[in-house]
């Protein structure tokens, strides 16, 4: 196989992630389940439009570039509910592994490695860009539920502390916005959508 | 309003482009059609991965961002089929531009008029960054209908000169993938998906 049709194919495959649905739902069209692709756009967007939080410097370009690959292996892995039991967590790292190894594995020998790479990265949340990135793919579905009566919080009966613990990576990287979402989910507390504990 | 909530705003509010449906379709998710969230993600991502083919210097930290915001002017203008007749092209351009204003318009100023310029940037297709752009936009529906038999293009009886001149761009930005597309949509029309002209 030629690189391009190797890349075709890794595009191609990668439109199940068109397939695979989330907790959180799209108050704009009728409240329907949000996909993991169209979720990734608005991350990766969203991480644009907030750079300036960043406490420490970041590389928005590697920030983005992870946001639009983080969720890629869901689609041999699914989408795990955020404030799922720990030893679920454990047994879906394990998962998630093996489906970036076989779905970076359809690119060319270079680009395999190096988004391989990235994701990882991604996942361990160690250097500043893993950890800004991390952080918007947590802020965001606060800020959607929040606009949302609680959304999937209110539904399955979350907590405060679940939220806040979520969300920690923002305390360190981008204090700002770590400040609004304690003030959030203070007010998500008194709207009755988070338990307080 | 302080620049975060107006930055809330806007990201609340790119929600809605989850509910803008295209006339491209998801094999992968019973044939619905694809919106235009998604489609974002998935260009944005293409874009990275066939960056190399570009024969002028680019800059794909651009690219990808012109791409992330492409559509989101459909949230008030719609999405207008690609083979649509020309006078409703040139309406369209009107409708979309009062919908740049509006959108980019709930940031704050400096970002604002930032995003509003990448946006005419890309509609002009004139700088490299833009023309790479735009051609990632226009090649990634023929694979995905090169691999849905047809897909859009059979149900809607289009010609390989049309399509061709929807990927025009390539030939200046990246002639090894409009060879590529040549090859495909002589395929096509051997195939009965593409008309002759
Ligand atoms: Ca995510």
């Amino acid at each position: 196989m030629t690189d391009l049709s190797q890349q075709l194919a890794f595009v191609l495959e990668i439109d199940k992630l068109k397939a695979v649905y989330r907790q959180t739902t799209v108050k704009e069209d009728k409240d329907r389940h949000e996909n993991s692709a169209e979720h990734s756009w608005h991350i990766a967007l969203t991480a644009q439009i907030l750079k300036d939080y960043a406490e420490y410097p970041i590389d928005i370009e590697r920030v983005v570039q992870m946001l639009l690959i983080h969720d890629i292996i869901e689609i041999d892995a699914g989408d795990l509910f955020a404030f799922a039991e720990q030893q679920d967590h454990a047994q879906q790292a394990l998962k998630e592994a093996q489906a970036a190894e076989r779905l970076f594995g359809l690119l060319p020998p270079q680009q395999h490695e190096q988004y391989k790479a990235l994701w990882f990265e991604f996942e361990a949340a160690e250097s500043n860009d893993a950890r800004f990135a991390k952080a918007m793919d947590r802020i965001l579905p606060l800020v959607q539920n929040m606009n949302n009566n609680g959304g999937s919080w209110a539904k399955h009966k979350i907590s405060q502390p679940q939220v806040l613990a979520r969300n920690k990576h923002l305390e360190y990287i981008a204090p700002k916005l770590w400040q609004y979402v304690v003030q959030q989910t203070d007010l998500a507390v008194s709207n009755g959508w988070l338990k307080k504990d």
